[in-house]
């Protein structure tokens, strides 16, 4: 599998060769998770419909709930105006966090400014 | 003005010194755009409410809305679970992307998946 040439022309890949990846519950339109994507993990994503990233940590390939079983149907990918990022849309089974909250954004210690209203 | 430093000891900040902002609209829940921020950047969000990020192309902190009155006020900053990432929630003045689109990832040609259901 490669990906499709005119997607990956639009693509702005950062020095590692990755785009970032913006990952959004379907059903109740909360940020999950940012992850990155290289050409692969893209094109797989594409073809699958299965959340497909990659680790900079782990250098490798990563198939989100591959291990935990909390997997991501894939509903829609966006590219956004400069080509640097995607916007992912899932079905997120589980918790789509590692520490096990339904976002990477959601205990109390995470809050940096409250809303004032 | 300088950055908290337990906030700051909290940072995974990328080679360039830089966490991810993904910034979406309080109303709708949509995701406008990705930024950057440096320690400055962010500091200067939360103090002011003001979306500001540093602009890797001009490297320079930038005031969204600066030039285009396309301004942001900030009603809430996450840090994700890894402290590389922050989620801004703003109520944005105008359209946020500079094509002139509500979001980033609006247009048609940024389709690269369409939702099957």
């Amino acid at each position: 599998m490669s990906l499709d040439p005119e997607l990956s022309a639009r693509l702005k890949r950062n020095d590692a060769g990755l785009v970032c990846a913006v990952v959004v519950e379907h059903a109740t339109g909360d940020v999950l998770m940012v992850a990155w994507m290289n050409d692969e993990a893209l094109e797989r994503t594409l073809a699958t419909r299965r959340g497909t990233y990659f680790s900079r940590s782990r250098n490798e390939l990563w198939v989100k709930g591959e291990t935990s079983g909390h997997v991501q149907h894939v509903r829609e990918v966006r590219l956004d105006c400069d080509g640097d990022t995607v916007l992912v849309r899932v079905d997120q089974t589980g918790p789509a966090c590692h520490t096990g909250t339904h976002s990477c954004f959601d205990s109390a210690e995470r809050l940096l400014l409250a809303d004032e209203s």
